[in-house]
């Protein structure tokens, strides 16, 4: 018999006739009720055994956890909530688990507890919801851009650039750590490294990315980047997974405009293709949300959020729009935010997104045309000679989901920023060149896709949206 | 005006109205016939200036390289082998381009040349060629695994486990280089390091993939892979691209279909999706072929090479037969191999396998059930006591495509098989408790997406089929 998966099943009519399912135990009741799960979907399909016909031992083995397959007719359900269930004639066990040792409880485990066991919390329901979330989501980066006709590219993730300056970075090295070769200086010798110079870890695949965008015109990149920053939250990954598309004759406004769009088709992909999953997430956002006090509950819950935003613009706001705002804002005047706004040119915390995001706008919100001394080298200076058309997508519960600009295509403003900053010209030749050949207006963002999970499936520690997440003192399997 | 894109252009029947395109001049003829290609298709639109009305200063600017937008009718052309063209009504030169020093001339140039101009290279026909069939085969791999229900799993880069031994690792480090900490005994103390341990960059996200498997079903990687090993050669990249899917309820027979059926989907997908790529790489292959001694020919151009895998099914050969037919060989028996196959239990050289596909069966050939001691410590133990349940795919030119295997579900025989190889238990402690709880007969494989573009591409040297390739002393750009 082939076996079918348990979400084709769920979809047969059932007529009787003989079908195969393969799976794991969820529950087993009253000797005959098996409620199995194949990861194919997050219902289990309901096999009843003869306990009368069936060996004692064999019963004994249905623990959960349990891999089995059962042979028998496909039947409709007498039981609430199932359309179809399995009369079992044939039971096999194909691997045992033992109840005493299997960490997988038949109750709910603590988030952090399953942390512990990331090698079987893709057992559970919320961590199997999770993840084919995350698939669909991926999926749906990948079909947004191939319709629209960009190119996947994949940029490097060994560089010896590091130049970016996006953050702290890991060393790439072969070099024996115990005894490694030094020059007459004592210094390391890097040329007799692997590349034979020093390489790190990849913070950002742009700059590489703006080449291909400089010949096939509409490109991507979706890959994994590394931040070596002691960064113990909620919110920050040592690896994650970014997505940076960059586009040759966009400005900064055609950005926003495909920033905003990118993001709406893949919410509304979320909830065309993962209604199950959705909305058990949707229920157990809700509990989380009961268990804390009343102020600190989101006004929306996760599928409405999904669905707001799916279907509203969002807010465009420059910059200086926003300080104007803050300045005047109740949580400045009486002193409740951390950091008080003052003046135009000051970063923004999160705490200042979160005010015009949640309660000011209460809407995503596209902040652009950034003091350029907050932002980086390579983004395009405004004409006002004090801003750079740099874009940030903010996001209710997330903050900044997206970051962008347009970039600076003309090499002498260019040249003259790298020398203000005293980065190594030498590096960026390449880079440089670009703007020396045939340069052309383009921009770009990056969408980090762990965060999109976040607010995708209401999960709030970036630890649980990722199979085996790296942070600081953790790499664990 | 709203720029269209050249391949929309070009595929739009022209009935004089007003368009604009944006990308780079190729080539500028008679003082009026500009060739422009902005990376959407291979195809240039011709855009012809007046030059009696337009400022001879600007004609100048129209050197190969230069980025311009153009403006004008979209007639019907006149001109061999094209539908329509624009007539120019206004030019702007949005990047110049200075003849004298552009590297890319409007001539043939080696690919050796081209890969010192990585971050320019794209802008030639070979290379955009090439990277727009990258894109359409990494769209078809996320495509044919959606289409079947199976999920999309991040395994980790960053890996404390180097259990797999498929090769020599990098390793990955924030300690201070030039003067690591170091424990009582003088070592480096790696407690101290980011992740509290040693790291290194994955080679296989095989086995956190078998536990997703076994919670999910059917998954697959594609990610980024890592090999140390010094292989200054046409088929190895430092840094290289892998697909990795792994199926619970899989057999070794299971496995070699969907393996089959997975490469000829990618072939198709090509051949229905990248035809005028495909067309022009064709071409490109036959020319190299003419440039060869007649013997060392292909007998089959690309085009066809592709057709004749996607609709053949492939030869399946035990390794045990495979050594019956190597040891009555011509080359064997008149020792033209280098290595001469005189007994069962050796391992198949790159010369052995090119001997089957291209000589013996010529077509792709499925190697199976080789002898334990060649083969990883995960792979499924065979009955007979000395081959275990491996599977290698092989084609024409390229040699091994995909290795795989079902792999050992039995606790005891995987303990064994650990024990008796001296690998690391301690760990594997996650990996074996998979066998513990639930354990389920899997099997999966991996395909080297570098070497899937080089047999699709015709390109012959795999450094010129990733955007940056990694090489021993190579990490440039």
């Amino acid at each position: 018999m082939t076996r079918i998966k348990i979400k084709e099943l769920l979809a047969t009519p059932p007529t009787g006739q003989t079908v195969t399912a393969k799976g794991w135990v969820r529950t087993f009741r009253n000797n005959q009720f098996i409620a199995l799960n194949d990861g194919s979907t997050i219902q289990n399909i309901q096999a009843v055994v003869d306990f009368t016909t069936t060996d004692e031992s064999i019963l004994k083995r249905l623990t959960t956890g349990a891999c089995i397959s059962v042979t028998g007719e496909l039947i409709p359900s007498p039981a609430k909530g199932q359309t179809c269930e399995i009369k079992v004639t044939t039971l096999e066990i194909l691997g045992d688990c033992d109840a005493e040792q299997y960490p997988l409880q038949p109750k709910k485990h603590s988030l952090e507890f399953l942390r512990e066991k990331a090698h079987l919390r893709a057992r559970t329901n919320t961590f199997s919801a999770v993840m084919r979330v995350r698939h669909a989501m991926a999926f749906a980066v990948h079909k947004f851009f191939n319709d629209r006709g960009f190119s996947y590219i994949h940029t490097p993730i060994i560089t010896g650039s590091d130049a970016e300056g996006a953050g702290a970075m890991f060393r790439v090295t072969t070099l024996d750590a115990q005894n490694p070769p030094r020059d007459e200086n004592g210094k390391i010798n890097y040329k007799e490294d692997f590349f034979g110079r020093e390489t790190n870890l990849t913070v950002s695949g742009q700059l590489e990315g703006e080449t291909y965008a400089l010949a096939l015109g509409d490109i991507y990149t979706f890959g994994p980047t590394f931040r070596a920053e002691n960064s113990n939250t909620t919110r920050h990954l040592a690896e994650f997974w970014m997505i940076e598309p960059e586009m040759a004759f966009y400005d900064i406004n055609d950005n926003m405009k495909l920033a905003q769009a990118f993001l709406q088709y893949l919410v509304r992909y979320a909830l065309d293709n993962c209604g199950e999953d959705l909305e058990f997430l949707n229920k157990r956002a809700q509990e989380e949300e009961q268990a804390k006090p009343q102020d600190q509950r989101s006004e929306l819950g996760l599928l409405d959020r999904l669905k707001f935003v799916a279907e509203n613009d969002f807010q465009h706001l420059s910059y200086t729009e926003a300080i104007d705002i803050l300045k005047n804002s109740t949580p400045n005047k009486k002193k409740k935010f951390q950091y008080l706004i003052h003046e135009w040119g000051v970063d923004l915390q999160s705490e200042h997104e979160r005010f015009l995001v949640e309660k000011h706008f209460k809407k995503p919100v596209i902040l652009y045309n950034y003091p350029a001394n907050i932002k980086a080298f390579y983004m395009r200076q405004n004409e006002d000679g004090k801003t750079v058309a740099a874009m940030d997508v903010l996001f209710p519960g997330i903050g900044e989901i997206i970051g962008g600009s347009q970039r600076e295509e003309r090499y002498e403003r260019l040249l003259n920023r790298i020398h203000e900053l005293n980065l190594p010209e030498e590096e960026l030749w390449w880079y440089l060149e670009l703007r020396k050949f045939g340069s052309a207006p383009h921009a770009g963002f990056g969408l980090g896709f762990e965060r999109l999970i976040l607010f995708v499936t209401g999960m709030t520690n970036i630890r649980d949206v990722i199979a085996y997440p790296r942070f600081p003192g953790n790499a664990a399997f």
